[in-house]
């Protein structure tokens, strides 16, 4: 059987992941394509790379008929999304890649992104989607509200340490570096090819990044009292990746076996023999996440590395990943390409 | 069915592509693996990025039993090439893609090559692999010597305009920028990250470029008289990716025309509207090649410009469509992903 | 004696530049800076990496008093640059950074730029800035106006030669590899580092780029009949330099001869030892030209590569060359800085 | 008055940096340059970059008469460094950059180099580079130990709030992003750039880099009990700079506050405004050093991030800084250049 999938928001990073991955898949096909201002060009005009493939044009999401669509991933930006979606059909299966369905409480929501929520009623509807940990209600859910990037990567590194318990819950930092793809398509000087090669920065420090609010909400639901993590990104002359640098106070050796044993069986979780670290040239264009452990010199203070792709793993493939489970397909399918090297 | 693949040379660039490719091919699955230097290692010590496959170790070659084998893909150093087949059962299929076996004259190849070819008869029955004009030869041949990166490339944008005589012979220039894997992964001190990133030249400046011994059989063999093209390649720095400056006299339009007809049914080739001209970034990671045409201000004119990832369709990809070829399966099977970009 | 110097349009790359070279100049302090959308802010608010300066802060063009200012550099963007300068008073020596004044025929200069010139008397006054060869009527000139950066490099590699008419005038192909920085701290889709990072391509193919109006004029002029060169830009990903490569047909010997000849006592241009060829990476930030030949396979064919700084050599760093001419200070003052390597 | 000049170990990086700094220098005059394996070519050879000045020849050490040379920078790799010194004539001012005299402690050096150090003596009398913090011992010097470039980082950050103790001594975690030039003009894989572009890594974690023995000894001396931060560099794809991001426990207007006290004088160290950060593309090329202070969200974290060039700051330029005081020369002199952007 094949699926009819509709994108919308199709003229942005991740909406062009979501075709390269698409395009491949042998269960779906893209019959509906939305986006704002390039509405009226091809894909080919907006994204040459995607020339061979045979797509349909990009249209105002108002033009778009949902009828035949079993399934709409929404690319689109934070606040529209929610806008868009209120106004899409109920019985509609969708995978939301914005923030506007992550944090489930509605004051969490206006507390990080400054706004009343305009759809207080599907906030309360939408699945969280980081898939190994929420397999089974994504797998049943009509709405899932794709994490954000940074968010799943520390997720994966942390979630299985704060549920067993082997972790102090009031000493951990996240130090992130993250690929600039992750800005989006958005025209900021600070973006700009000139400004931003051979140099590399802090942004969003002291515990501001919107991010912030997925890893609250979380860690404090796993913990079962209030975890406040620190967090410090860092943008790097680099287009895909994210390496999270971890530091907390544990036992190594307890923290890498409880990692191994939380991913036995995950395909798209690696976690590295103990003292590895991984890197993101190692995920780049893929669907996988490394995780390394190493213990530090001062005894019960370790440090842990994760590496995914932000618009694969991050974003686009974790979309993905929720919609075949949504659509009972096999999880894993069209998702395990290898990552480019080099 | 499944055929059995064995890669030897397995720890360079265009090893590791032909492994990224065949993963996830449906007809082929590899079998063995052999390297020099790196053999007793896994794949995944040498190339992390592949750790989620399930793969033979690295083995040296002696050690390979090739009697199960279906067909061998050698991606190994040049000359060491010649040695290694020469000492491959007789009837195994192979596809080289090293330099050895793209000349076919002994005294063509010692003028390029510096040395006696150590395997005349087998230069004799290789075929050369350009795939979309070798085609029946390729599909019913033992052993196909894989093209040179750049002379794919030159020889995309260029031999249908040399067969149609739709250009002046004696005044071709071929500009080319090239992205540094096309190096290999031999350490030199200028493909270096601190020498080569933020600078580019012009190397093998003034025709010594050991590619123009691929340009000057084919392209002399097309025109039925001597064809000797300028060509200067640059080091660019970018991973993947050539880019094809052609400069040729005369007409537009009939060049334009005779690329769209010679490439209307190719797969892989696409030719972009008339002035219009392609970008590596948007075909990087894929097999496909984009050629635009562009009239120049001085008539009689013309600039061309062609774009493909020289670890791709430049080498591992070309090789893959040529042992889809020569095994019977579907030419494009395994290569149709699309690019990655960003 | 210390000259008061003002910089308009402080706020782009070429005004950074400019303040970066005369910060360290002996003769010559900076007592004005004008901006637009900027004025208001600080230097160190629009660029962080001239903090440790004293500087004055950034004021609307209308709010500068000229009256101290001995030299006023104009690096403002083009149109813009003969309406500011049209209103400046008419004693103040004037180094104009915009393409505003490079074209001496107001017809060629509509052809190029597409609208009527706003300042036709100035453009008669204004003296084409490539220093090397217009130092006399630059040192007395009160408005010189600064080159193409492409036009430069161009101009560098081929005016001794066309001169000399030591090459065929009708078959001249500058094939150019530009930084991203000659594009400006424009936002452009294309100028995002997750577009322009890791691809290249070529642009304004086929003869129209503006910088050919600068070819057209000054290589006309000197042979005395139409010359029309074939240029073609490319965009790499790196943040500095212009790489030419031309090809010329001519005898090599003579042609390397003529530019030695040419250059032998100039302090900012080298021509390399015969057969060796330059790389943007040997030029980065200073204000030198490094230029090779070598001799094509096929007789009488001759390849030339030069390469400089855009941002250096190709706009500030020529324009502060101009002002210590127009000042009556040592040519090379301020301008001897070592390129930066890696 | 001109000193006279020598560098030993010319053909790597910091020594082509040294090289860069002292051609503009108005009191210092290169007379001597040496190298091992490149001895024999010339600078021009080696590095391109520095065509146009007038260089002695590169010579085996031994054939360099010292009698003459006021004073020598040693810019060799780590054990030979220890010997060649001790060869040196017995009271030529020295400036080593190498990291054989770094650590006072013998025991402390074999612990984190491995073997026993050949020149005790000369250890007990090198002084520690680190200008801001040595400066007296370092004008009476005779022998300087130039710091490592993540130490010299990590310190100007940490040292003042050691000094002030308004810092938990037990909790002090180093996040280091390090551009490739440090390491070297080594022929590694990893540092190719087909590896290292567009991806980034951690080494060294868990306590391992040998910088940390420059750490303790430095911070446990301040302290006047064992100090022992963590410390994880990450390798990032560009060639200058490093990027310091410290999370300590404190108040953040304190540390601010102790940062800006410590530094007002200082004509490198620049601390931003309280709750900015730097970036390392606006020191690169420069001796200045960036810190920024951020107080997290939760009370009594601080998050400080320095930037500096590990080729200028961090080695080279330090070392000049320091000649500069055991010459009596203006310390800034020959130092004050602005930073290269873009």
């Amino acid at each position: 059987m094949t699926y009819s999938i509709a994108i919308l928001g199709a003229s942005g990073y991740t909406g062009a992941e979501l075709i390269r991955l698409i395009a491949d898949h042998p269960a779906m096909k893209i019959t509906a394509l939305g986006a704002f201002s390039k509405a009226g060009q091809t894909v080919t005009d907006v994204f040459p790379h995607l020339r061979h493939l045979d797509l349909p044009p990009l249209l105002q999401i108002s033009e778009i008929d949902f009828a035949n669509i079993d399934l709409c991933f929404c690319a689109l930006p934070h606040k529209t999304s929610q806008e868009v979606i209120a106004s899409l059909p109920r019985d509609l299966k969708i995978v939301d890649l914005s923030a506007d369905f992550r944090l489930r409480d509605p004051a969490d929501y206006k507390k990080w992104y400054g706004n009343d929520h305009a759809a207080v009623a599907l906030q309360k509807e939408a699945v969280y989607g980081l898939t190994e940990f929420y397999r089974d209600q994504i797998a049943s859910a009509r709405l899932v509200a794709g994490t954000g990037c940074n968010a799943a990567t520390g997720q994966f590194v942390l979630r299985p340490l704060i549920s067993a318990r082997c972790i102090d819950f009031d000493d951990i930092i996240l130090d992130m570096k993250c690929a600039v793809s992750g800005a989006g398509r958005s025209l900021k000087e600070n973006l700009l090819h000139a400004e931003l090669s051979e140099g590399y920065h802090a942004y969003a420090v002291g515990g501001t990044h919107r991010h912030l609010g997925e890893f609250d909400q979380e860690f404090t639901a796993l913990a079962g009292r209030p975890v406040h993590v620190q967090f410090t990104p860092h943008l790097i002359p680099a287009n895909r990746g994210i390496l999270a640098t971890a530091y907390v106070k544990g036992d190594a050796v307890s923290v890498h076996e409880t990692l191994q044993a939380a991913y036995a069986e995950e395909p798209f979780i690696h976690v590295l023999p103990m003292g590895q670290t991984p890197s993101t040239r190692h995920i780049r264009g893929s669907n996988f996440c490394h995780i390394g452990v190493v213990g530090d010199r001062t005894p019960g203070r370790v440090i842990l590395v994760g590496a995914l792709d932000n618009l694969t793993k991050g974003s686009s493939g974790q979309a993905l990943q929720n919609a075949n489970l949504m659509l009972s397909i096999k999880e894993t399918e069209g998702l395990m390409m290898a990552p480019l090297f080099p």
